[in-house]
């Protein structure tokens, strides 16, 4: 009976994982795609942030456009740290994989937060935006901080 | 007057061709920025393909989620081919510069076909999305056949 729930829950926990890293051939091109998730998100979030930091002009309709896409691009990369892809060309840190809970909580939280924005830059308003965007920006730190290398 | 007016032509040329090369600070973040948009949309354009190839089953959900997601990366790249971005880590061919405008006819196809694709993938009907993914398939081969060296 314990050998069967072992079999059952090892291939449980295998089909559970089976939609995201069935999406990657093989490791390096998980790793590939979300360094690129990542680029597009950051060049986008980055337009926000030099409007919300006055470095360019504050315009509702760009600012609206690119948090949308920002919060689309957020849930992309968290599907692609599965097996295998700690290693080759990648700054990941180990702790992704040996504090799991944690990265998948700080990915859970980039999420919300974009998603919060999207709707903080619907709005058309300058200081709803800048709220917004700095508690994004918060989670961004936070996971490059603990799961990044230099 | 003649001299006035090729003034503000070219005034308003640079103008109309500030918002998207002015979105980079170098044209070497222009590069990794539309590598990176074609790489995710690549991957989302894949996934539809295996579903329209018999090459993985057909999931109407996640067909219409991709192909979503491609119809909005699609019109990205397009951004990112700037003065100076023909040098460096790219396979641009010169002909992107050289022959702009079938360039960028190449590219309005491709943003087409993908909304066309956007739509087949919402009808939820295989035959309808083998269609429009052979057609934006097309698009992709075009381009770079004659634009990316090998």
């Amino acid at each position: 009976m314990k050998r069967l729930c072992l079999v059952l829950c090892t291939a449980t926990g295998l089909l559970a994982a089976l939609p995201a890293s069935a999406q990657f051939q093989k490791p390096e091109d998980a790793i590939k795609y979300r360094k690129a998730a990542f680029t597009v998100m950051a060049n986008h979030f980055g337009r926000i942030g030099a409007m919300a930091n006055g470095k360019a002009p504050f315009d509702a309709k760009a600012a609206a456009e690119n948090a949308a896409l920002v919060a689309e691009l957020a849930s992309l990369p968290g599907t692609a740290f599965g097996p295998g892809t700690d290693k080759g060309e990648t700054r990941a840190k180990p702790e992704i994989w040996t504090e799991s809970d944690k990265f998948k909580a700080g990915m859970s939280k980039m999420v919300e937060e974009t998603a919060r924005l999207n709707a903080a830059a619907r709005t058309g308003d300058l200081a709803q935006l800048k709220t917004a965007f700095g508690a994004a920006a918060q989670t961004c730190k936070s996971c490059h901080d603990n799961f990044r290398k230099e």
